[in-house]
């Protein structure tokens, strides 16, 4: 048995990998509850590696990308981010210009999260044995008492929101990568998103949990959190948020969509009494400007189901394998 | 200007790169500290990557390795270790065997230092874009407020103490992969250092400064450790413990022991009269046995010298470019 791609995307394959191999081992109540972030007392802990190819993509670099995913790692349990670290693998005759693009990508994108990068590393490897350069990040975030979103408080009868449009990030880093011709219209959403987050929390919405999809997309995600929740995930096709050209490479590529990973999207999942506040909140941020309410929750066995305009409804599965492999 | 080997050993252009390159963009003062671990509020954060190569060497490997390193960082601020993140990247077609025994390393490694891998992530990249498995940990501790050890305290006076032998992992890591005859007798001293810390705070020894003699080794430690401290640091050659496969396989190869990367060996500074005290601690422990009053803190411009048996001084400069590449 030898490591594939897919153990790498977040998927099925990934889940696997994880179960059977890490957990076992490495076994502790803060691994196991497999959050975005995990909990130790009121601190919350992340850490995410970034291997995206190429590393300048349209709307963002490897650097700022690996701010992002950690920042928003941690708001989506509800973390002010307090702390971020970088550990950097750079291939001998990287060029020295490439390094400070993407650390001034790192500086900035760290501003605009309102968080410091505060240790780091460095380790160089002989031309070959990496890539070019690879950055894993690790964040430390607060917790706040009265405000901790997690999976296991989404019940039937709440309400799925989208902070904006589907799978800008993976179609654009796809179709830089592959040269394609729509590639000038696609432009990755990576952003931070605790702002957006903390703008709930402050509005007072009770956000029973947030997740951004990121590897696996919207659908993993909403997978994830079917499972979690033991209900039914319900989307609307015709609710999901797509912008014309990301739809129309969807179409040329035959990708779904909703598999495609998002670097600047959160889900939230809140009582239905509480949907139209959280919209308001979201619409109002200027990354949310495209907000939606997507679908809602049911009784029922886990599942994420798609409804057509017609009514009819499909089931959608987790992506076994790698469907973009160095999509972050 | 591209990156070079150098770039990564932790020498003179590792602070060039750190001064020049990534200060300016980042700077915040827990970054601009540059201690082993940075400090936010009463938490220790650090991160370190790791890419040795060969993966298994004699006493250790990897994963071992990935835990034992940033406990230590934290450990050297007096910081007790209370969770760690760990980000694979991991080349397709790595052996998932070989993936379970690294992680069973890290498993054994962080029980030992009392201090739980709470989050993971795992990238996949293709064959060929990176070499088999790096690691990047990162973790959190906790201060005490009695127990703040950092370099700026050292002071003229101050006795110089070794925790045991040096140079052990990077001859055992070099041996094992040019093949040298000696490798069988030599062994990575890879071990986590906290309990040993612990046991100087517990036994009240007024510590000033602890440093891991990592990358560099002692001579590059003590060097950065005598410009913080405005003072030189004189070692006396015949005081330096070192295990005679150690001697040997430096002398075979030329390498100067002081240069040499330690994974389990603490230096730690201490006024003259907490100095007996301090080594009768280090002794005490299962780690330290071989622990040693090494030399002296004096007044003066920083430096680092030796002293042979005769008394003669001998200036030791900072390693500017990569003894041994990918030694952790």
């Amino acid at each position: 048995m030898t490591i594939t791609l897919g153990h790498g995307a977040g998927g099925r394959l990934s889940h696997q990998l994880i179960e059977r191999h890490f957990l076992p081992r490495l076994d502790n109540p803060a691994l196991a509850a497999l959050g975005d972030s995990a909990t130790v007392g009121d601190l919350a802990l992340t850490t995410d590696g970034y291997v995206v190819s190429p590393r300048f993509f349209p709307g963002g670099d490897l650097g700022m990308l690996s701010i992002c995913g950690t920042v928003n790692d941690l708001a989506m349990v509800g973390a002010q981010p307090i702390a971020l670290t970088a550990g950097f693998i750079l291939e001998e005759g990287l060029a020295l210009d490439e390094l400070d693009r993407l650390v001034e990508s790192m500086a900035k994108a760290a501003e605009q999260a309102g968080v410091p990068v505060v240790a780091g590393d460095t380790k160089v490897v002989p031309r070959g044995a990496c890539d070019g350069a690879f950055i894993t990040t690790a964040g430390v975030g607060r917790l706040a008492a009265d405000f901790r979103p997690e999976p296991a408080k989404v019940t039937a009868g709440d309400v799925v929101l989208i902070s904006g449009t589907l799978a800008d990030h993976g179609m654009a880093v796809l179709a830089s990568r592959e040269g394609l011709r729509l590639s000038g219209a696609l432009t990755s959403d990576v952003a931070p998103l605790w702002d957006m987050v903390d703008g709930l929390r402050r509005a007072g919405i009770e956000v029973h949990a947030l997740r951004d999809p990121t590897r696996g997309g919207v659908a993993q995600s909403c997978i994830e959190i079917a499972g979690d929740a033991h209900g039914a995930i319900v989307l609307e096709q015709r609710a999901l948020p797509i912008a014309p050209p990301v739809l129309a490479a969807c179409e040329l590529t035959g990708i779904d969509p909703l598999y495609v990973a998002n670097e600047g999207k959160l889900l939230a999942f809140v009582p239905a009494d509480q949907a139209a506040g959280a919209l308001a909140v979201l619409q109002a941020h200027r990354l949310g400007h495209q907000a939606a309410i997507i679908g809602r929750v049911e009784a029922g066995p886990a599942a994420l189901m798609l409804e057509t305009e017609l009514g009819a409804r499909r089931p959608v599965r987790m992506p076994s394998g790698e469907l973009l492999p160095r999509i972050c």
